[in-house]
């Protein structure tokens, strides 16, 4: 059965009650129809449906001064559990959360992406086997499975689009062999796209408008635009790896060339500026550890490809007016030298409009961001947007 | 009374019913029922307040095979209207349209916006009775005033903020002096938003994902994602012409300098790059008209500007994923020397997935785009989203 033929688990019209319980205090039926202006038998019939699936149960009663106290009502979010997968080039992380995004149960790996879909996803098929069982809940309690991928992904299929780290992965359906496993919607996204949605809702859920940027072995953007993960007309939006950046961010050592981003300010870009100035590296790792014991050519190069991007999200802020951006990805997590290019750059050249308020800050999700964000597109999906 | 205390003209659960009726077919309440799940008796409570407001009136009855038709419902745009307001640097257009965004009387007339902004509402305030007046409809008929206004605005206060062609205007209450007038909501945006708005309702209502340039004495973006105008945290979204242009968009004669796109591309660097070599020209109209007649400086600096636009347009397509660009103000009305330029930049450089379908077109609004897409910023407000 695919997701188009499945009864939705909340029907369009109840999901309004069902945010105002999720993200507000218990309530009376007296108080949602209050608040909501419905007739209570209107109420009355939505709530049947949210109490049958579970979505929502009786809470502890309101205190009252007399009488029978009126019944308080919740949200449930252990009614069903949400699959979170997080596929990075070298790692894999399998989660199994509930409605609110709390991961219960978690399993992570080494794997290698570029083996190809089959042995990564067999892997992920018996991961999410063992965390169900682990954690006790039967499979017809999975509402959906969430993948992100470490590259650019055509989300309304759900299949990876010339995956640069990803041999074997080209258009490869991704949610059509999940369910043939696990009989639920599969909804897939690049990492970047998923990690904004995590950091969005765990640190910044009051922010309309964040950017999200991972700088590691490739750079990109996750762009939350008025509330919403904004994926653009074919999803490829966010692609900031491959702008040309400013020739007046370009310091002496790297001269004149046309060059964009990533080949400016990526892990691998810092560690060959740093293997020519007599610091070796090689990888956006290398880059890392060297940043973190503040080697000075690490630190130096750190800094300048801090510039490089600053140069990128001066455009970006000017652009999109985001009151947050935050960088995270491995080059990130090596201290301060990044977000210290990046801000020196960024305050300097956005109007004062667009940074007056503007925040640059590290990423705070970690690394279960990954899951976390996965879990989250498949929570919003099935419990908030409009059923298909 | 503030727009706040003002009872919603549509309660928050009737604009479901409304929209379909307004972007569909005339409809049964029987057909309404199914097609939104509700029971017929919230479909029939719901349909009693459009029907009360006029918003929704009988239409011509289905064709039934015997006995008594079935009623058919329809969205009726003529209940109410919108005074609609685009004022420019030295023009001023109003307009009362109705429910649809059909224009039903407009007047214009040349202004001085740096006059301040006593004299310029005043005008407005007069052109608005007129048009009332003369398309017969009663002040009560107003469901709101959409205003564009030639520099940047706080959205959610109404005031421009340091406006450089607006003297007087900075932090002025457009909102509240048009109210003392008219007891109605009062929206205020920058035109290339409302411009933007009006574009997307009219020509590509369809597409999610839009960017709409104005070059003319600034250049400005306004970008519609996931379907919505998207005016970032504090409203400055689109701020394209602060944006630093690379390097490599500069031919010999602008030289190596640091420059943002309005010092390179706007009518007014066009026009002093022309009076350098030899064509003298002072204003964005001087560039159009020299254009229009194939001067041949003029198309060398008109397709150069476009050029280095296509540098700042191919990080926002990488960055956001549009499938239109649309580039209007008065250089682009030049006839194909701004946009051979832009092309032959941006689908050179932008990456393949993003441009794959891209379309990049002139805008075809027109001179009543401004007024349109004020109208549209009102109706969408009253009739769309979420009630206050």
């Amino acid at each position: 059965m695919s997701d188009v033929e499945r009864p939705a688990l909340v029907a369009s019209e109840a999901r309004g009650l069902l945010r105002m319980l999720r993200t507000g205090p218990p309530r009376t039926r007296a108080q949602l129809a209050e608040l909501t202006g419905l007739a209570r038998s209107t109420v009355a019939a939505r709530l049947d449906g949210l109490i049958n699936s579970g979505l929502v149960i009786p809470a502890g009663d309101e205190l009252s001064s007399g009488g029978r106290p009126p019944a308080l009502l919740a949200f449930n979010p252990s009614a069903r559990v949400v699959l979170a997968v997080d596929l990075g080039a070298t790692h894999g992380v399998v989660a199994l959360t509930d409605l609110a995004g709390d991961i219960l149960r978690i399993e992570s790996a080494e794997i290698t992406i570029a083996a190809g879909p089959e042995p990564v996803l067999d892997w992920v098929v018996s991961a999410a086997r063992r965390v169900l069982r682990a954690s006790g809940r039967a499979r017809r309690d999975l509402i959906g499975i969430g993948v992100g991928l470490p590259g650019p992904v055509e989300h309304s299929s759900g299949r990876p689009i010339n995956p640069p780290i990803m041999p074997g992965w080209n258009r490869f359906d991704v949610p059509g062999c999940l369910r043939r496993h696990f009989d639920v919607p599969v909804l897939v996204d690049n990492d970047v796209n998923i990690l904004a949605l995590g950091e969005h809702a765990v640190s910044w859920p009051n922010e309309t408008d964040l950017v999200f940027v991972k700088v590691s072995t490739g750079i990109g953007a996750g762009i939350i635009s008025g509330g919403r993960l904004q994926r653009g007309a074919q999803g490829s939006a966010g692609d900031l790896g491959h702008v040309r950046v400013p020739f007046t961010a370009r310091t002496p050592q790297h001269g004149a060339v046309d060059a964009d981003l990533e080949a400016l300010a990526s892990g691998p870009a810092i560690a060959a500026w740093m293997s020519a100035h007599g610091a070796p590296a090689r990888t956006s790792q290398d880059v890392l550890e060297a940043g973190l014991r503040c080697d000075p050519v690490a630190v130096q190069g750190i800094r300048q490809a801090g510039r490089d991007l600053g140069e990128v999200l001066a455009t970006v802020v000017n652009l999109l007016n985001p009151s947050i951006v935050v960088i995270g990805g491995s080059v990130a997590r090596s201290g301060e030298h990044l977000l210290a290019g990046i801000r020196e750059v960024v305050y300097g050249q956005s109007t004062p409009l667009a940074t007056q308020t503007l925040s640059i800050v590290h990423s705070q999700a970690g690394t279960t961001g990954g899951v976390l964000g996965a879990a989250i597109m498949v929570i919003q999906r099935v419990l908030d947007e409009p059923a298909p």
